[in-house]
């Protein structure tokens, strides 16, 4: 007679949007399994599982139901374990606790001056206005305006705005004149 | 009485410049091993080995001088075996059969003109002069001016002349009013 053995663990991914993990949120998961009455009979039961997703939790952020796999006679039931994932976002990027947007910018806005504006993850708005000249590469830093970082809530990573600075794609010769008579050395 | 063993391979790096690589060269490499003459007693030599760099010769190239080790009573000697290695160059990398040199370019001359001058690896001066707009990724492709291709000497790879526009770190009011009037929508 051998001790009863434990089931491998059943793995299912927790596809998450990134707002879901900057605000944290509340899934209900149904699953269907099989319990075993008293007389060993299995019978199937539908059971609805509560996570709670914490803010700034990151892709692959594994939750463990124990044993809430089918019940067999001898047998431990295997342990249920949802794996967070990170459903692509259309404008933000995560980099660890941080979050990068690439901003499209005229090379004329570049050269004289252009505001970012930026919906969060939490619907507020933001106006950065930008007065450096933006190159190619230029990176700007707001601080405080990345993800939420789990174990210290009153930390968070920073945004960081890129840019792709778009140059026009002709040029007049009149314009050429113009610009190097302003930008020749 | 056992046949006799043969012993592992030597091998040796052969650093080669990237000129040395296109135009082709010959190596001449002094070795010291020990030969055994007929009484079994081994005895100090030096020899030149002649390697012939092919033009287009990849790093990790391998020439193999078959036996060149240590003589040994009951050893087949080792086989040398020459390893190419490619030297950083200070203006061209190389990509497979391409070579690759990233131009520095400032904001005016992209935009309005530029001449690349550029010296091959074989000493001719080149002019490659470009009269798009080079914005950034920019890549300009001059064909068969790469490495020559050592199995098909009519071939070669071409060069890809890649660009750093570089913006001016500050403009005046007047600057930047001017550009708007210019490039402004």
């Amino acid at each position: 007679h051998r001790a009863p053995q434990k089931a491998p663990p059943i793995e299912r991914r927790l596809p998450c949007s990134l707002e879901e993990l900057y605000k944290g949120t509340t899934k209900k998961m149904k699953i269907s399994r099989e319990i075993a009455d008293a007389s060993g009979k299995t019978i199937p039961v539908e059971e609805i599982l509560t996570i709670d997703v914490k803010p700034g939790w990151k892709k692959g952020t594994k939750i463990t139901f124990p044993e809430k796999g089918n019940e067999q006679p001898n047998v431990i039931p295997s342990d249920l374990v949802f794996i967070i994932d990170e459903k692509p976002h259309p404008v933000f990027t995560r980099d660890g606790n941080d979050l990068v947007v690439t901003e499209k910018v005229p090379l004329v806005e570049a050269l004289t001056g252009h505001t970012v504006h930026l919906t969060t993850l939490d619907g507020r708005n933001l106006t950065i206005p930008i007065n450096n000249i933006i190159y190619p590469g230029y990176e700007e830093v707001v601080p405080r305006e990345g993800m939420p970082i789990p174990k210290d809530p009153s930390k968070r990573g920073n945004l960081r705005i890129k840019f792709d600075v778009k140059f026009p794609t002709r040029l007049t010769s009149e314009q050429k004149a113009g610009i190097k008579r302003l930008l020749g050395q």
